[in-house]
């Protein structure tokens, strides 16, 4: 498939290797699963119940990980609610939405309320771990550093980082040095992302990006994740078919 | 204290500084808040259920806790026996015992079954979001290179790419690159960081660093965390106060 060339770099040393996902239910993990496929290898999903409001997420990333054909999926729980400091996981900061002043800037600076201390650190070193007692050597992990609300862990110079360390923390790391974290949309513009996952056949239907979304996984429209989304189908030139909540004036 | 110099290194920035302690209930952690309380940090303790067999060294973290005056100290659940792989976690690998060979040759190599993949990246994952949602920039960690069993992720290379991963990972780490991983007891000899306990007034007997202790604590006597331990009482010429199963042979 034409849409693989310009991925050749993320493709498994063996066809079939296993590699583990970081799918949270969003677009851009979904379209990770369906490029992990396409480029051959055995797609080991994890989800991460870390107490974010949105669990309707992780409903849609049961869901996609059977329809795109995940060798296996599991769901582990980690309450990050018990550190507290985030709009995604305490119920005492207000998640901002559009148009509206964020409620606590002094929790803000540059880096917006709903970061959840340390968020992708946690979540890749259970990947990490999950890889390791598979006997693996590479984790996906749907990074993006362009249309992306600002958040440290998101960047490549992070991703790097996480590497050099995961190949000084492992037994295959220290006797190989062979272990790779790919961040292969991270470069992309989400409308980039939008049209590789159309090419692989994703229905984006199925995911939920938004950070409030309702228990039937329908999005409010108006905070940061669902504003990313919808300019992103708008400037793929694509139809938008996230399902949006009757209230959200979207 | 004059016991104290050597670890200069290592002091808060500012007294009352809160630091994130990784307590496991064995002895070098406990060690390790003993250390931290008289540098004049405020320690935050965090425990974690990963699985491991031994959960009688939770308990005893409680109790170290209470004792040394933590500020706070939090258990969290993370089970990372659905990935299995370790002796210690997954109930199919036998914990390998003095004298007796490794029944699971094929696990081991250069590292021995009791690792349990990527764990120490996980522990530290979690206290770093600790960290950063109590707006700290310090992490104790009781690793060990010296008497120890050959894990990677106790090596000094390990912490210092975590330390430079958790620097880009972070709002604090991204701003100021003052996160600081400490791993002050990682050149000691067993009987070294036993002698600085003491000094600093920690009774071993509420310790537990047995493998596979029983419900009540005791300790087997003839694992390779028992052999550690025992033989650095021996070396640091102090009467060893674990508490051995009757059966043990100890």
């Amino acid at each position: 498939m034409d849409v693989l060339q310009q991925f050749a770099n993320f493709a498994p040393k063996k066809k079939g290797d296993p590699a583990v996902l970081l799918l949270s239910g969003g677009l851009d993990s979904a379209t990770l699963l369906a490029l992990m496929k396409a480029l051959g290898y055995t797609p080991y999903a994890l989800s991460v119940r870390y107490g974010q409001r949105h669990s309707s997420e992780l409903d849609a990333a049961v869901n996609i990980a059977k329809i795109f054909g995940a060798h296996r999926h599991e769901i582990i729980d980690l309450d990050l609610r018990r550190f507290g400091g985030s709009a995604l996981t305490d119920s005492l900061i207000d998640v901002p939405t559009n148009g509206q002043a964020n409620p606590h800037p002094e929790l803000e600076g540059e880096i917006p309320v709903t970061y959840v201390p340390a968020r992708n650190t946690v979540l890749l070193s259970c990947a990490l771990s999950w890889m390791e007692a598979l006997g693996g050597k590479d984790i996906f992990f749907g990074a993006n550093a362009v249309d992306y609300s600002g958040y440290p862990d998101c960047r490549p110079a992070y991703v790097k980082a996480f590497e050099a360390m995961a190949n000084l923390a492992t037994r295959i790391g220290v006797e190989e040095h062979s272990i790779r974290v790919h961040a292969p949309i991270i470069d992309l513009h989400k409308s980039e992302i939008i049209q590789l996952g159309v090419a692989l056949g994703v229905d984006y239907a199925k995911t939920v990006s938004c950070y409030q979304a309702n228990a039937a996984g329908q999005a409010c429209g108006v905070c940061e994740s669902c504003r990313l989304r919808k300019l992103g189908f708008s400037e793929a030139g694509m139809i938008d078919p996230t399902i949006y909540q009757d209230n959200s004036g979207a």
